[in-house]
């Protein structure tokens, strides 16, 4: 890896390449308020690769020589065989790479993580109302339909409950994964995990579903604040 | 329409042709918040074509190639005679199509379909306040004035009230066009119908009309969230 | 005028020309949701001219060429000389005419109207709290550096208490020029008057003055609906 | 320093030179709402040299000529040393020098002064909670995890208490230096300071560092706000 470095590994000229498309899906989320101050990250996984923009970076000035690459061999292989095989010198890995691989074990395309406040105080009313739930639920709002019903199910509809699960948040992210992969095994139709004052883990089969996905929940997570001050309930 | 598909109702280098126009449109309307996660739409009528946004696609990134066209005869014909004349491959329609022809029927040149937050807002303090009332009003704010009374009637006044239908939602949003129809009739000086939990409907005589209109709507909508929450009466 | 139309009045290559300045103004304007759906507009004088952006015309798209000129010749003449030199074909002049005129007879060079949904909170609040106030004021804030103590004066300090007229709001904006005349004589240092339920004007020596004069009082309102949704009190 | 005026300092092709990042940086900055109506500054320390954004221009427009320079010989000079070496013509420099000079003095090599309005919200809510508490605390919030535990101690964890003293606001800008300087000493470890009704400085080891400890500053202090609104406590 010394030398080369893989450094073909970022360089294309498709915009679609997901070393063009990382940069420029992290532009859009800081303007979004979802990865300010180098917070939350993205990772895309195509053919045998995983790719991953970094630690610490200023998210809206991330570019394709940033990111880093994973061998990802189909699932036959155990997950000990994934290692970085670019590295870009004088970046830190993401420490969200053990959860972005948890949602590509369970067959996601790409998966998004922020820092979202609309996904942190929702995650802070549910504790208040109800201390020992560790779900936060929305239904009867036509955006819910945006969210999918669970693998090869189809889309939610407008009078089913959403039900998305909230862990509690570990003083080190990579510490996060066993109790995110605990929360998937019990909530396996569930497409994004809440972070208890921290974030969202949102998942999906491709780019394009797990941003609007993560819009989807983003918009339902705003709306049920603003819900809240107005004294109107969720269900 | 197999091999040629009518792609040339979609190509012009006219900027205000309505396949260039309803991707631009789109494209600002995701920055306003309007079409969140693939919500919302937009469809305008020209001479004997409608043209419409297709269902789930990234709104800021759409295409003039993505865009549908439906053969609307001058309204001599019955409503039997519209059909698709260019649909695009591995594309769906937008389950909003019979209800912006709900609107065409009824003379406008554009609809706007939007999933607002302050729209859906308002729909839910409307059904706090008064279970039964089926109106948003509001009177005695300025921007009133950037709706009109009626078609050919000018604009409200300052002192006028108001009055925006609201329609119940339905699982399926082809079948809100019964109830839409229903209070088009009722209304018929209305520029739009809000939808509960869902969003709302703006069309006007042109594409001009139908934004300003649909901006003056959120405006108000937004302001009388805010005026919810510091204890000010909306009329 | 006929013919020729004075277009030369609107045609420059210098990015600083009133008619290349407003539009770059009002689009800026627009994204601070100052002149959402039409509303709300700009005019500068220089020279014996004043420019006037038209009336009812989406503000982020407007152009050189949509602009009005007024002939306004030095002090010495009465108000009677001014009139349209240049008039659009198919626009309206602005209702905000004779108000923004009020401003240049006392001497500023530019003038601003928004319907900024804070100064319009801001009137409300006002009325709720003290029904016969007439002024929203305001002290011991940084911002308030910002506005100027009056004419030739310099600028406000942190102790003093920043005091912006209201007036009622009238049917028709023309009707609007009285009142805001006589708050113009009743509080000779102001660089603004607020309208209830309507919005602002604010004015200046120059653009960069009205410009920032008016960011700063619309950081201001809003800071004050702010404090008075958390119970803080403005002065 | 009358003819030439040492214009080659500003003058450079390098977008990461501190005369052309001042202006970018103000223009995102303008966006985020933290200097508006000329309010805010920032100043970055390269070498031997101090750039400085001017006082009183509007903060989105700044161009390199605009900056003022300043010697700033390595720190075995006595702060007297220090002298504009450029000052543009018709602007006058920047109240907050002596405020930026004073983070230089410990290290810094950038400083930003915003008026953020999360900002001033969080220290009229500190005093309305705790008149003679001198600090915003919270803890329990990912986001903490962006600020820096002290000079070379690494970052706050999840479960520390992030502490940012206020100092009371005075007339003029520059008497604040002291009561900054205080506070500096008083808590060696931060890497900002509120001040009350007013602002916040916040300063880094160099541009990357100060700005993204600025945002995630700005995120405690909206998210902090937004908790206050719903009841929820802060530590």
């Amino acid at each position: 890896m010394s030398s080369e470095n893989n450094d073909h590994l970022v360089q294309s000229t498709d915009p679609e390449h997901p070393a063009n498309l990382i940069p420029a899906l992290c532009k859009q989320f800081y303007t979004l308020g979802w990865v300010t101050g180098t917070g939350g990250g993205t990772s895309i996984r195509k053919d045998d690769h995983v790719f991953i923009a970094p630690s610490g970076v200023q998210k809206e000035l991330m570019k394709p020589e940033n990111i880093f690459v994973l061998s990802y061999p189909t699932p036959k292989y155990p997950p000990s065989a994934r290692q970085y095989i670019r590295k870009p010198i004088d970046l830190k890995p993401s420490a969200c790479t053990p959860l972005f691989l948890a949602a590509f074990e369970r067959g996601a395309g790409c998966c998004i993580h922020t820092h979202s406040q609309w996904a942190v105080l929702v995650t802070l009313l549910v504790e208040k109302m109800s201390g020992t739930a560790a779900c936060f639920e929305i239904s009867n709002i036509e955006q819910i339909k945006g969210i999918p019903k669970g693998p090869g199910k189809g889309m939610l509809g407008f009078h089913d409950t959403m039900r998305i699960p909230i862990i509690e948040n570990t003083p080190f992210e990579e510490d996060l994964t066993e109790h995110l992969e605990k929360a998937m095994e019990q909530h396996p139709d569930t497409c994004a995990v809440l972070v208890r004052r921290h974030g969202i883990y949102v998942w999906g089969d491709n780019v394009a579903k797990a941003k609007t996905q993560c819009e989807s929940l983003d918009y339902l997570f705003q709306l049920a604040v603003e819900m809240h001050k107005l004294g109107l309930p969720w269900t």
